[in-house]
């Protein structure tokens, strides 16, 4: 005889074939199996503490349950479609095992607070495991820095070469926004922080169900405040896509750069072999794979915060069905973000840099043209529009004649202004002296960017502190 | 000996781990296998045709991809991560079973064709399925509306009731939308047929590639005119995302409806009890989990939408790694759409319509006030909106005093106007002549919703022969 | 004579008319004229500081830029397509006021820094002002909660009857998901809390910009630690649409739950007129167009977010003309946003509940089996799958003979089953009770009720700190 | 005395400010003025033939509509917020020009229908002027591709040299994507050519409404077969915006390489003047603005897309006032589309293209490897992969010494491999052979290129036919 389903009391019908199909999670609900039974590990401890399990039943929950956590890590329990989704997978296995006993610890709690729980659960374990790699690729940041602080690369803007930087101030960009994302994943990662055990389906439960205990026995830090509102929002989705989609946009414009700076015209990087990959048929072909796939994630990211915000849109309370494929892009977005982080850490670790080419490109841009209109500015006191007009048509030429500021001669420099031919002219156009005269609190000059490593590592070590903080609370 | 990749001659490291793990599509891209094969088999007879194979050559190599496609249809294949991709996977098990001779086989081919080539005829095989389906479901709307052309349900705007129209009416409304989401994926199938083999890496191929023969034995319509174009656009999977989603927008409207009708306070539609589940612990609940399912994939189809859109925006032609990924929503949106159709199939068929249900609706919702006001107009010489105001107290007055257009007594309809005291009033008011009185084409009148079917099943003949030519171009 | 573009030295020709048009943001950006005038204050105030300016040249300066604010408060300022954008517009006029002088307010500043610099201080204003408004809508939740702590309504889970709830907790759980946009949007504000100016185009300047003056000059908690991330970054922007997406997805739940229990079929609701609009051609409706329109704009913000979110996506450090129109999506969101809070608010307050509808739903909804299924367990010792048959039945039968729990006679109970018949059924289905009985933390219970109540009046109590130190902050 | 809204007969109170806010649509809805006055005409005329107005009534209405036009377009009208939307302000005006016989003309029509009917008008308008613009475009492609046909540029796939393809190649393959384009566009033309008027709100309307005449009047295509479906759908502006989303994609992909190849480091593309900026501290930069700008568009209008699609989701049938704002995002839309049409043709226009600087990068791209490979195979007999193998190790040899495969000495090839010192090597490497090899349809040969742009002008020639058949009907 077909097993009848545990809700099938008023039903005449077994579900069809197309509702089993559409309706089941458990290939993809199973990767919450851990977080599942953690929370009824301690769902059953609670419910011995109330008075609903004796000390002997919880012993034998709290034994099957890691019995079936075992044979799920070794991969020898077996999914039916039929147990639709993973807490009726284990709660079947349960009863299997421990009979009518089984069936108790469902007693006080509803999927639909369980599934919440078991998400809120993940979503701390997989933070700290995210915030864990994103402190290796902080420290690679910093270190490229430290390692870059005399090399001189273009800095642009709208894809023309603005000004010269130093190539840590380049590598420190990043570093600060990747810290942004830190602090926003640790933001998701309180967001997810609360016990909403004890929500029931939707308006609280019929038992005394001990919700501090709840929270101290899985180690979260607040309690929800309203059952209802427990079960129908899923904010902690949102800010987890949201930290998500924010880190991708950076490191898609990061991978962006790797791609240009890697290109043969620009030559400032190159990638090692073991992080490229070569055509089929064209075998002089060292493709920035990583950074392209990276690049495309981004996409892939945002669709993910996009399918979940649509998803809730203008869906009345409390939980609905529709809110089941919230957790596929969830997974999705945590496998990608992982993976993004280790491609991007391995680039910043693995690239060389080619500071000649980049020198080459700086002269051949002008680069320093600013800092011309600003020595006739200050040392000559020519107006600066009227100096920025005058260094305008010295560009112009040079740029008919194919020469740069460096190598136009003198006299054809007098021939614009009288000015130029002044013996401060190849100082005011120094790449070094460009940089060093930025030298403001963020700038590029070499003194702002000793400061600015001291001032990364310092922040380093403070999120190391937060991120030691959570990992302490975790092991409790 | 670690087997060297087929690209390796200029690298001097293997790829990374991360580089294994971040690169390979084969875990998802082995569901163009069988496309793939069949495009490699009408490579290999062009090979031969222009002269690079010989007879027994390409005999061969079309008994080995014939032998490796029933090894993956039975499950035997072995896919490694170290193939990277299924194109590299059938490869190399050629070349297993033909030594040197299966490396010929990609003479006059590159990656960047054949992966554009198969996605191709991916589509065209999946929409052709999706077209089945659809047409299945087209035909389920006009065997409901039939059913119902003398049921009257309430027809809303804003969720307010407005005007009772025919139930035959609200199922041909979703038969129209889903008539134009089938001329659209048509137009998504057309947008794939084309024939891009012969485009190389980009540029073309150094062989007398004879396309006319490919686009034959391959059963398309066109050659692309442009290599370079063609393997940079991915327009054919942008189509198809685009139709999927318009058309999981318009379930996503039926399946609020369904939610709606099946609740406790419409009640005018029941769902059989296989397309239903139960709660846990509430067993009165009959839970609309299909409708809610679909609705809820509607975010999911756009997340993919989204997704490739983001994925292309502002990449240099022609092909990118990015790219890689255009399969994933794809294959996931062919997947969805599908249970989709037959979700709403199954519900359309299913759906038990409680008519004085929706006719209790009706009359406590004023739906003929509209119609009042109309005879005020056109029998009594009202001007139009004075008779909406008279209508807009009546209703009003009706609303305080707990009664209905049908139950309010003359003598108080005589305080607001004496007007509707006139023996008219009850005929005026009537929910079968409300409608009958829509008498335009494309109106809710019972004789317009007889030539409605008509039409519809006009349609449905029009769109089956569509359907037929197709499927017999693909047999040839 | 044509005006000379200000950065015209190197050009031929003029700008297209095209180019114009595509590129002007002044129709756009002269909303950010307040801050950019309050920004280019203290630029002025700072050079003189370090002596670039002189006293008088400051006053002059400073009077200024306080006399085109009258104007462009007052509406006389003419704004001239040929400035592009605000802060040429400024400048411009300025120096027509003051002469050369208005062209040295530029000096050590770049419109990179500067744009980046007026968006902030514009996001800290609105945000303040969103808060404002935030607090007015958590506390009209709080007092429609303290109004309905004994009404009883049906919670639903899958749109169908789950539980009785009381209204308070209804009420509360919609507080809740907007407290935590109160704290999403203070994110929002620290975020932009921060000194950009002195970041030039990108490296930095080249004059002895003192920040912490400016800093303390503009009221700002930060600075910015690399001028490459400060002029590159619009994580500011991000933050902001994202507390935004999510809050107008809160609301869009709630919005739908107003048109549904407004609707003629649920009637639990009723907005007061001045928040609803008639039909042209049908007098009786009564349209929730305030919540319709709020549902709707949920998609405007969603689709403004992924607009800043593509936009970004894959561009290079540093500035890149792209993100002008960040401003857009922005400055459209904040006036949605506020738009939403107001009409939430008012239908908050404006909500008349109808109980007696309620109630009839929850009878009609068997809303009360779960209750007696739990009875069954506690008070009699059934198993709780057996009694969740039982109910199942039991709730069957009522349902084809057009009973509910409360009308069943004790008869027909007994045939499903003895125990049904036992005196203390009909407390184990009274509404009230069955609330009662959650007496949970979080839970719909009364005195849970009075408890959440005083735990969101001392919410409301610490956010009401948080933003008068903020207020107080930008008064300084 | 406040006037008294049309519809107002039920209400005790007038709007709240806010709904007055939040409601009125006539700050947008404006534009739609023109295709509302045409579509009353019509409907005017129609009224007369079906005996509901007189001759002489429908001679005042049709002049007094065409006054209000001349009163709008000279901007003398006078909107008021009071009166909502375009519809009721023309109504309104009418009135007042006509008194009561200007509310006549509202019979027989709803809001619903008219909105409808008025954004199909300006869509079928402002799509045929997008296809003008796109014809222009279309041509500016091809003039370019005709005259560099002897032009040689980079191919890239990664953005890493892979071929040396002719510049005409390059040109055409975003004609294709604008050929595809166009036919996208015109599939939106069609989804909207379609008579609605005669829907009323949903069901139809109760007068002998003449659509057929209507549908000629107003020279459309088709009529609606549903009304329900009528005013509930909004296809035919995804649509349009789902075409103009990927037409933003392929110019977003075009301006990306704007940027690239305008960059110091590649100067193959120069803009005009005209269409760049310069910065206003860096005055060497010439910015690609318009470039840049498009590309940011392309996020602008797919957040427009999303913001529709999002709208529409789970909206139950038949209008819902949220739908009042799908004409923001559709208006936005028009405009970005033509304004980046008007951009792409100018840039075109205004290449002017650095050939020797292109051949520059493919030598040192070593753009010929895989022709040398495959000389390899085909002259020299040596198996594809060994080949490959050889060429990768020329590669890596050359890249290390600096040489390129037309500088690296015959001696040191030979130490590679024997078959390198081969007279035929330098044939074998010739940018111009390895693009006439590719002789293959869409191949990048001289010749095929001779015949893609024949093909390219065929095309023209049909697309024109198609815009003028449509030109010539609307002017019907």
């Amino acid at each position: 005889m077909k097993e009848k389903k545990l809700w099938g009391g008023r039903f005449d019908a077994p579900p069809s074939s197309l509702m089993v199909r559409i309706g089941e999670s458990i290939s993809f609900d199973k990767e919450l199996y851990a977080h599942d039974i953690e929370g009824s590990i301690s769902h059953s401890r609670m419910l011995k503490r109330i008075g609903i399990l004796s000390e002997s039943e919880q012993r034998k929950i709290e034994t099957g349950l890691i019995q079936i956590k075992k044979e799920i890590d070794s991969g020898k329990f077996e999914f039916k479609i039929e147990n639709e989704d993973i807490h009726m997978s284990i709660e079947s296995r349960l009863t299997e095992l421990l009979g009518d006993l089984g069936k108790k610890l469902h007693t006080g709690r509803s999927r639909n607070d369980q599934v919440s729980q078991d998400v809120r659960l993940y979503i701390k374990t997989e933070v700290e495991s995210i915030l864990v790699f994103l402190m290796d690729l902080l420290g690679a940041w910093v270190g490229k820095a430290e390692a870059h602080t005399k090399t001189i690369i273009p800095g642009y803007t709208h894809l023309q070469i603005a000004q010269p930087i130093r190539a840590s101030h380049y590598f420190l960009s990043h570093f600060w926004a990747n810290v942004r994302d830190f602090e926003d994943f640790l933001d998701a990662y309180d967001r997810a922080d609360e016990l909403v055990l004890g929500s029931g389906a939707l308006a609280g439960v019929n038992y005394a169900t001990d919700r501090e205990f709840l929270k101290k026995d899985l180690s979260l830090s607040r309690i929800s405040e309203n059952s209802m509102d427990a079960v129908s929002q899923r904010d902690h989705i949102f800010k987890f896509l949201f930290a998500a989609s924010q880190f991708m946009i950076h490191v898609s414009r990061f991978c962006e750069e790797i791609i240009l700076y890697t290109s043969q015209e620009f030559s400032y990087f190159k990638l090692p072999d073991h992080l490229t990959t070569g055509s089929s048929i064209m075998p002089q072909k060292k493709n920035p794979d990583v950074a392209e796939l990276i690049r495309g994630k981004a996409g892939r990211v945002i669709g993910s915060l996009t399918h979940v915000l649509v998803m809730l849109k203008g869906t009345p309370l409390s939980y609905n069905r529709d809110f089941q494929e919230d957790k596929l892009p969830l997974f999705d977005t945590v496998k990608q973000v992982k993976l993004s982080i280790e491609g991007v850490r391995d680039m910043v670790l693995g690239i060389q840099v080619f500071p000649e080419n980049a020198i080459r490109s700086l002269r051949f841009g002008f680069a320093t043209a600013t800092d011309l209109a600003d020595w006739l500015v200050s040392a000559k006191g020519i107006p600066f529009r009227t100096a920025h007009e005058i260094v305008g048509e010295l560009v112009k030429h040079c740029s008919s004649k194919g020469y740069d500021l460096f190598t136009i001669p003198s006299g054809e420099r007098g021939q614009i202004h009288a000015v130029l031919t002044d013996p401060g002219y190849e100082a005011a156009i120094s790449l070094e002296t460009s940089c060093d005269k930025k030298d403001v609190m963020g700038g590029t000059s070499f003194l702002r960017q000793k400061e600015q490593i001291k001032r990364a590592k310092a922040k380093v070590n403070e999120l190391t502190k937060k991120l030691k903080s959570i990992e302490s609370k975790g092991k409790k």
